[in-house]
């Protein structure tokens, strides 16, 4: 692979917890903080992995919660303390990427940054990094860029990006604009996307000028964005962050950065799209799960879990072990079995996605503790 | 009800595990130690509050495991010493019931001895007492009665009793000659026994006079008689039982009950049969189990389990739980779920009877500490 790029950073909103995946996902053992993949390290280290030969170990940013700097840190020994931006409440993506591009900005003005989430599941490294570098490319031209999965079948479970015209950038030669954003499809559309193939699975990573970001921003959200201006100001002065953080971050609007600064982007022809061929799968539910650690075999039973001890009679499926418990199957199709110290889940890959509402249901019944 | 009857005494062989109820029956819990019913206490209690109508709180026998005799006198607190017969190791129902009817019958020549499973659940008990009343009767006359549960349904997980010519015995209007044993039938021929309404089914309740049991014993097995013989000789006398029983009780035939004395004693017109009109249930399997505790309705979910933590969502079957772990079933249908701290089981109703082939698994495998 070829060097880092000089002004590039990464940057890795590490927030959401995955309530989906619960009970082996919690607030305080979030989605990224597993091995969801049998790879034996975490999610959050397997992005950062992809993204170093991209940015170069020293510019890599983390945004993630207070109570999560002691796990990140743990999983990315030798982070810069300048790289880990700590939020004292979730504030949703625009805050966390806008915090990180204000601050970075402020820095080196001409940086330009890409927000990749903690938690995803990429297979085939080197065109993931082929992708970047064009996104890289097209960001400096001005255009806020997207990366957009080339889908491998025809799915309901993600929204989608229509690619425009293409563009021409040099480096980019996939470069082209974003016509649309089109919410999650029925089967039957999603079968038209799929072989029509300039419909792409929206990943939701961006990479843009950071100035160029935090523009779009204002535009659409004057208030927010000067908060932002205002902890940028304060970040890199060691006694004033604290008392501007505990002051302004709780008044930031929360949105996702999809709504705040994409679409808007999109309408005006000012966000530009490269398809990405790499493997990609956000790990939403445990119907993904199973499939992700089946090796694509439906008769198999995934087994997640480095102490599981399973023994099973004509049961396919996944199966999450967190105990050194026996799990006996027997006779059960496509099961989702997760056994946690405090909290079972026992589910089926149909019903995967219900796994929120009783996550739901706990908090409202009061027993968050499990959460 | 009416007073105890004076000849009687009741025998409780408490020795099965229970393997198509593991992770929930197991060698240090049996299936008679647990609460099946949500009654509040054990099934050995249960069993030993029917009968103690029927044979006075003094004449209750207990045939138990040495591993088992602490939590035995627990349930049934102030049971006397000489009722609680020890056995060194299994050796089936008929070493069992045969050693209680030697040392009883040397205490008392004339007694008749009814063993009754430590395990069954019976429902309507002044029906059941009605029953052993008649039996007893019946077997003063110098026959090995047996109780046949008149069916509730055309089941194919029972052996059947069919019931023969009428007896002519005071006290006993229903007492009947047995004509034969059936085994299992397949779901036509279960119909036919149904509608035929003289196949009861063979619930394994044995009463006679102590002295023909074991004439029967020693007519078909004169070895394991003798055995029995000089167990009883030297059971009474502290100083002398422990070595004989260390010597002859390992060499006992291991045989149930109903090939040694029933099926042979049917054969020569000696076994009679009462119908009992009580609900009856061995709990042979978890599927058994939901329906016992479903109040007969498949869209129910089962929970068992005083602490019970369970959040569903359209899910049917019965959980059994050990743990105070919340436990959340989602969308699935006629599922076991059995959550103990060291397994877990995860099967269907329809695959309850294969429970048993984990058991012999999880020996195979080196894993026998969780049994």
């Amino acid at each position: 692979m070829a060097d880092p790029i000089e002004d590039f950073y990464a940057v890795i909103p590490a927030g959401g917890i995955g309530s989906r995946l619960w009970p082996l996902s919690r607030a305080d053992a979030p989605k990224f903080l597993h091995d969801l993949t049998g790879s034996g390290q975490t999610l959050l280290r397997d992005t950062w992995d992809r993204l170093e030969p991209l940015a170069g170990r020293d510019r890599i940013a983390v945004v993630t919660g207070r109570a999560h700097r002691a796990a990140v840190e743990k999983e990315l020994p030798g982070i810069p303390d300048k790289n880990v931006f700590l939020e004292s409440e979730p504030r949703d993506s625009t805050a966390a990427i806008g915090l990180a591009a204000a601050v970075l900005v402020k820095r080196e003005p001409d940086v330009v940054i890409g927000s990749f989430a903690a938690d995803h599941v990429i297979r085939v490294p080197h065109l993931f990094d082929w992708a970047v570098r064009q996104a890289v490319a097209t960001a400096r031209e001005g255009y806020i860029v997207t990366l957009g999965i080339q889908p491998s079948e025809p799915s309901v479970g993600f929204g989608y990006i229509k690619k425009g015209a293409g563009l021409v950038v040099d480096g980019a030669p996939e470069a082209a604009l974003v016509e649309s954003f089109v919410e999650k499809p029925d089967l039957d559309t999603a079968r038209a996307y799929f072989a029509d193939r300039s419909y792409l699975w929206n990943a939701g990573m961006f990479i843009s000028r950071a100035d160029v970001l935090l523009r779009e921003i204002a535009e659409n959200d004057p208030q927010l964005h000067a908060g932002l201006m205002e902890l940028a100001e304060a970040w890199d002065d060691r006694d004033a962050r604290g008392p501007v953080v505990d002051h302004v971050w709780p008044t930031l609007t929360k949105i996702a950065i999809d709504y705040s600064v994409a679409e808007p982007a999109a309408a005006k022809g000012l966000l530009a799209v490269i398809p990405g061929h790499f493997d990609w799968d956000d790990v939403g539910d445990f119907a993904s799960l199973a499939k992700l650690n089946s090796g694509g075999r439906a008769e198999n039973l995934a087994i997640l879990g480095e102490n599981a001890r399973v023994l099973s009679d004509a049961a396919t499926g996944i199966v999450v072990s967190q105990t050194k418990r026996v799990i006996s199957l027997i006779g059960v199709r496509d099961i989702v079995v997760v056994d946690t110290e405090d909290a079972l889940l026992v589910t089926t890959s149909e019903h995967a996605q219900r796994v929120k509402g009783v996550v739901d249901a706990l908090k409202l019944s009061g027993r968050g503790e499990v959460l």
